[in-house]
């Protein structure tokens, strides 16, 4: 399908951002792919399409809440039949120190956007890249029409992000379709994120934080079979729609992740975490129902745990000497 | 119940904000009300609490979008047992043109301020004033945790503002409680409305227009009705909790409520009226069920249509010589 298929994708320094882009130019050999972000591309070890792109895609350097004209020519230019947003202020816990910055970003950007290009008739799907915490501390397992109880600012503006578009699709002829997807991991991981954060700290020999003990519980999914879903959601998606990406299974402890980490790299969990306090605001679990995009479009999720964590090891092996080099904590910019 | 209660009503120019302040001036001989409005107090013939303060009314012309820091001084200064948040840009059509206006005002400047005061210890209760709007265009009767489908950009700043809160009652001790009222009248409401102008232009002879043949039918809430369940709901609500307000029966088309008007003031609704196209994204109907602030709260609407009609009539009558010249459309400052 669509050999000559145009993705623009907003956030392409983002992990999931990044490998959408390697996916699609896999995937697809006769696809190309417009990366915009903020930020000057990353370092390669944090791109996984410089492996992949064969001159098939292309880097602007373009703020969504400052450069609203360029972004807006850049489209019109590119002519792209997708346009993902991965772009988000991410961070849960600072997000209370400053929501409103977390809201330019996340709703009133992404909402300028949607105004000025609504209606333009190159664009197939619009996929918004959102999130479950959107749904708050919920208990059993949430299908995609739950109600919205966020929990906290970076919760609440990816929720108001998702409604300040929906009008457009209402009313304006924006494809919009929605996606939230459990965490996600693999490898090309920003490395303040737990998996990655432990296999690094294991080969330097850093002592790693577990808050509240590593007992929240959390559902990942491999960044692989995430592109999967949302490669085949902006394709066959029903306008409107959101759609979850979930793995099998019930999800695991960040102390078991941990300890599984350490058996695959010969560590003793002691050596490696100690404990400290609980963040403020953080849901303990998010269980999301995936049989929608299963049973409409197909999908099913294709790598296991294990395996996934075997290729963030080795991802890190193979990137060893940047990355024990590279920033380790998230540093926000407004 | 409560003879020195303290009110903090922000944007106490606002039609259903005025009303209000002079319900709980009158139901409580010890209350005192202080009122926040961006712009200078309006017209004694749009201030009901004129009639009723009896020096227990405080104004301060400050903006919500402006003077957090002043306004948060005086909250403190006065220490309210309730904030009411009535401020809104309010339109629906003219949403489309500047969408990042509504939301300055609905949603980031409600949070900021949510933001600064939550967990202050004089507050007994955050009332924010919502609107149906954010369930979008429903079938059937909606209760009260149905799912935002906001259909302009109005609904979704609407939406928005209530989820920006969220978070600050979830877990930062804001007493927050939510009101959706369906479409309010009553005498003292400005004369961009269907039902003032139609009683004025009535009187001056000016040509009604009726969009859409007035089929549109909508269903009308006398304003001191819900300003009894809004201060029920906001001496007995439960915290994080939304409640409807909305009369009995079915609605009313605005050709009928038109004509109904027409009939008490002796005219034809052909002299009165003209007919014009559609409204962008006005949805057909909000019919909200309200059970649960009867049964929870023991409220009751007490003023049916045809009386409340009458008092409108009686208020432009007593003010017609203010009323003839004052402005009669929506002027939209940013």
């Amino acid at each position: 399908m669509g050999d000559e298929e145009r993705f623009v994708i907003i956030g392409s320094n983002s992990f999931s951002g990044a490998h959408f882009a390697d996916y699609v130019l896999r995937e697809n050999p006769g696809a190309s792919v417009l990366g915009i972000s903020r930020s000057p591309e990353s370092k390669g070890c944090f791109l996984p399409y410089k492996k992949s792109s064969g001159g098939r895609f292309g880097f602007r350097m373009l703020d969504l809440n400052k450069d609203l004209d360029a972004i807006v020519a850049a489209l019109r230019e590119f002519r792209p039949h997708y346009i993902l947003n991965f772009a988000a202020q991410g961070m849960v816990g600072q997000s209370w120190s400053a929501p409103e910055q977390w809201f330019n970003t996340n709703c009133i950007a992404l909402m300028n956007l949607a105004s000025r290009i609504s209606g333009d008739d190159y664009l197939r799907r619009f996929v918004q890249i959102s999130s479950p915490e959107v749904y708050g501390p919920c208990d059993g397992v949430t299908e995609e029409n739950a109600r919205f109880m966020p929990s906290t600012p970076y919760a609440a503006s990816k929720a108001c992000g998702d409604l300040s578009l929906y009008p457009f699709y209402l009313n304006r002829g924006l494809p919009l379709v929605y996606t939230r997807a459990t965490n996600v991991y693999g490898p090309y991981q920003q490395l303040y994120r737990i998996i990655p954060r432990t296999v690094l700290f294991i080969k330097t020999g850093k002592k790693l934080q577990l808050q509240g003990g590593g007992r929240a519980v959390k559902s990942y999914i491999h960044i692989r079979d995430v592109c999967d879903a949302t490669l085949k959601i902006a394709r066959g998606g029903r306008n409107g729609d959101v759609y979850h990406i979930s793995p099998d299974g019930k999800g695991i402890s960040i102390y078991d992740l941990v300890l599984l980490i350490c058996e695959k790299m010969g560590r003793s969990i002691e050596e490696t975490a100690e404990i400290i306090g609980e963040r403020l605001g953080q849901d303990a679990l998010y269980v999301i129902d995936s049989t929608k995009v299963r049973t409409e479009l197909g999908w099913r999720p294709g790598t296991g745990l294990s395996e996934g964590l075997d290729e963030v090891i080795e991802w890190v092996n193979e990137y060893f000497e940047e990355l024990k080099v590279s920033e380790t904590e998230y540093i926000h910019k407004p």
